[in-house]
């Protein structure tokens, strides 16, 4: 197995990846929250670690991977009155809280499932760890670094800093916030508030009778802390300490500070050897959000529904463009970019189809007709092996791919001779694209067969058709008209001289 | 809304379908144990109360249907050393029992995915609710009715048949299974058995440090028992009482009989109304089991791989095969009848695509030229809505509907004008069909619009080419065949002079 090089957010820099036991990894990915459908938000975590889940095991690792579904308490307390997301929204729509959360995890799955992301080894739920959470929660109280207020458990942060400072894990280690720096900037508590300090955070809510989440506990009813669930269900399926920890940027804090403290007074050490982190996604340079109106459903993506897209976004256009860009990037979403992405997953293809096509036999064996072209091609592809070990550098690859597709291309048109490389290369070229392209980034041709041939076949009768109506044989030419007009076709003649086609 | 009758099977007779609360059903059905890939013997009740769902939402219904997951504890005990399905099966395939969970989990969606069944309002999972099992069995220790030995909790069937007896709610209530008889045909208890008697049942298990799915509970670690997860779980998403139950005959005893003895502890009432049960399913009139070596998993029914199989059938073949029979009559798989389900679904498509093409405006108007057909085409029609009140006979319906198809055909190929039915009847004939065929039934083409277009578009170069051929004009014929051929469609000189096409 080559040696990997991963940017670890804990340690701000690259380092050699040594799993915890060779030839396993254990990776934990933080999944959605079913409070909505899912948007563009979700598109480039879920892609940038299924690529690496797929990496990984095309090296040969047996890999456990977990992603979990939040569809319990995930509620927000910066500046607002704490708020269950998924009860708040099950009331607006007027359904039960597990309905609302089905409807919307069906939804994710099914976008998960158009971008072609593999399902991860286990999906855990909020909801479905009840039991553990508490489990762990209980342990923190015993330990001393939680407090119970009111049916509600509050981890106390000053506390643990000040004893886990020293050994590594300050609250802070990973985002490289300073607590004191935190305390000092927000605002004084009220005397209604239950926290002792506003860095604390909540590990259970106490339930008023009428929230309708809620469960049973040492404290009374009420529902689990955001944070604790990726603890406990990290903790229960990857062990207490595992490889990768992913998650978008925005994640690195509170949540994947707090996971660490809860993991660290529980377990007594920072619960994942590596944090990968991808950066956001901007729209036409904003940051997305619901002020802007610039929140663009996947569906809407798919669809082109949103007054900001000019045309439709297939799953493989969005996969494509998003592996175009180095994951600890800022990636703008414009439809300029995506048209021009869009076009090189076209090209890509092609090129695809015709290597694949191209016969060894007519390679130059052992002997290379042209040494240069032939060490060029390999070059290229060292290289782009190299840049996936190099922080999983999909970027670097496809560049060096769109380097290698104008000779491909040439190969095909006879421009070059297929000669001048040799067998070996050939057969490597062929390989090497198949696996990255398919296996290890995803990626597959989105035309079905069939719609593919028909807008071949099409194509040939409109050339028919333009040749009977040059030779005036209109009996020809208006029966293509006819026939297609009743299979629901209407052909369209364009200004340009150009015919095409459109369903009924 | 119309009537409904369906058969109790708590009281054994059809009664008249009264919901708790006017307008809405709330639908239990008990899920996959996720312990294996789903098998034929998971197509009749999903498929079954899937009709059933669609059926009551087309009534107008606001439907809440949930149906489980079985993840955990469906040990068995008849016999054997309880056993844990789950725990044992990833013991042998070498996972984390939530990977193996996970995986089967996958799988039984795409099959129901295939089948065309929609998703349910609530897909609970018995990992999911161990809070809400552990509430229920404390309720049912504090009154009395289970008792607790070496960390496992057992349910005091004896105590509980005498109490609950004469108030309507015996053990055996529903499988009509008398207590006395089961005590007395079954062996007598070793000294090791923890239970009282041999009609207990387990509502948690202590669990062996080894065992490798376990929870903290008030008696220690331990995991539930199979029954009370359905207790506990449609009392939480549908309430005390609810409207109907469903699931296959098999589970009427010893599993819906416990749930009911469960929920009547807690609740005081029988848990549902209606307790719906489809029969079961042989193989060429053989019981399915592993002995027996016919037990047929769903992929290998689609794709053909089984000794059994002469052929593959695919989902709808098999969805049209099981509503063609009642669903409380058994249902025998044989390859013979499967391939005249495949033949009766093509020529239903069929007549169903003419149909939708039958012009209103060639029909009789307000007048029926033929009183008698336009009269025989309502009763049809008349008795096949009436049939799906009476105990969801779709069976019938599909038999009227065949009567109505060489109609329809006569109507097509002009042997009986169209103008011998009213207006009103002709888009009466195509509103019912589409409704029921595909927003009841479920069924759907299994086409894709795109191939069917290709089938056409297809013919017509075929017949232009022709044509060009007998004219001479061998420069289009040429371009046809080999333009074709660069596609990878080949052209088939037949002997009886057709031309067909297959791709390359």
């Amino acid at each position: 197995m080559p040696t990997l090089r991963f940017f670890n957010s804990l340690t701000r820099q690259k380092e050699v990846f040594e799993p915890v036991t060779p030839g396993h990894v254990g990776m934990y990915v933080c999944g959605p929250t079913v409070s909505g459908e899912s948007h563009l938000g979700h598109a480039r975590p879920f892609i940038t670690f299924d690529i690496l889940f797929r990496y990984l095991m095309h090296l040969g690792y047996k890999v456990r991977y977990v992603r979990n579904i939040t569809d319990a308490g995930h509620f927000e307390e910066e500046g607002r009155v704490a708020e269950d997301k998924i009860s708040t929204k099950a009331v607006l729509e007027k359904l039960e809280p597990m309905e609302l959360v089905q409807k919307y995890t069906n939804m994710f799955h099914w976008a998960m499932h158009q971008f072609n992301n593999l399902e991860p080894s286990i999906e855990p739920t909020a909801t479905g760890h009840i039991v553990e959470q508490i489990v762990m929660i209980e342990r923190i109280i015993a330990d001393g670094y939680a407090y119970v207020v009111n049916g509600s458990v509050y981890f106390d942060v000053e506390k643990y800093h000040r004893d886990f400072e020293g050994r590594g894990m300050a609250y802070g280690v990973l985002s490289g916030r300073v607590l004191d720096d935190q305390l000092e900037t927000t605002r004084v508590l009220s005397s209604q508030d239950e926290k002792r300090n506003k860095s604390d955070f909540a590990l259970w809510k106490h339930a008023a009778p009428e929230h309708i989440m809620q469960w049973k506990s040492p404290w009374g009813m009420g529902f689990p802390g955001w944070h604790i669930e990726c603890s406990a269900m990290s903790n229960k399926y990857l062990g207490e300490r595992f490889d990768i920890h992913g998650g978008g940027m925005d994640l690195q804090f509170p949540h994947h500070e707090c996971e660490i403290a809860q993991s660290a007074v529980c377990n007594h050490q920072i619960p994942a050897r590596y944090w990968l982190h991808n950066n956001m996604i901007t729209i036409n340079g904003k940051k997305m959000g619901k002020s802007y109106n610039n929140v663009i459903k996947l569906s809407e993506l798919f669809g082109g529904h949103h007054s900001m897209l000019e045309q439709p976004y297939s799953p493989m256009t969005v996969r494509f463009f998003i592996l175009q860009t180095h994951y600890r990037s800022t990636l703008d979403f414009g439809n300029e970019a995506l048209q021009a992405a869009e076009r090189g997953l076209k090209r890509m293809w092609e090129a695809f189809g015709h290597l694949e096509k191209l016969d060894v036999a007519a390679t130059g064996g052992q002997q290379a007709g042209d040494p240069v072209q032939d060490a060029q091609c390999q070059r290229l592809l060292d290289e782009a092996e190299e840049s996936m070990t190099d922080d999983l550098n999909t970027a670097k690859v496809m560049a060096n791919f769109f380097e290698l597709v104008p000779v491909i291309n040439s190969f095909r048109d006879g421009h070059v001779q297929l000669s001048s490389i040799t067998a070996t290369t050939l057969k490597r070229l062929q390989q090497v694209f198949r696996t990255y392209l398919v296996d290890i980034f995803g990626l597959r041709d989105e035309k079905p067969s069939d719609s593919g041939r028909l807008d071949s076949v099409m194509q040939l009768l409109i050339d028919i058709r333009r040749e009977a109506r040059s030779r005036k044989d209109f009996a020809t030419s208006d029966k293509i008209r006819n026939q297609l007009q009743s299979m629901g076709i209407q052909l369209k003649d364009e200004k340009d001289g150009r015919v095409s086609w459109t369903y009924l």
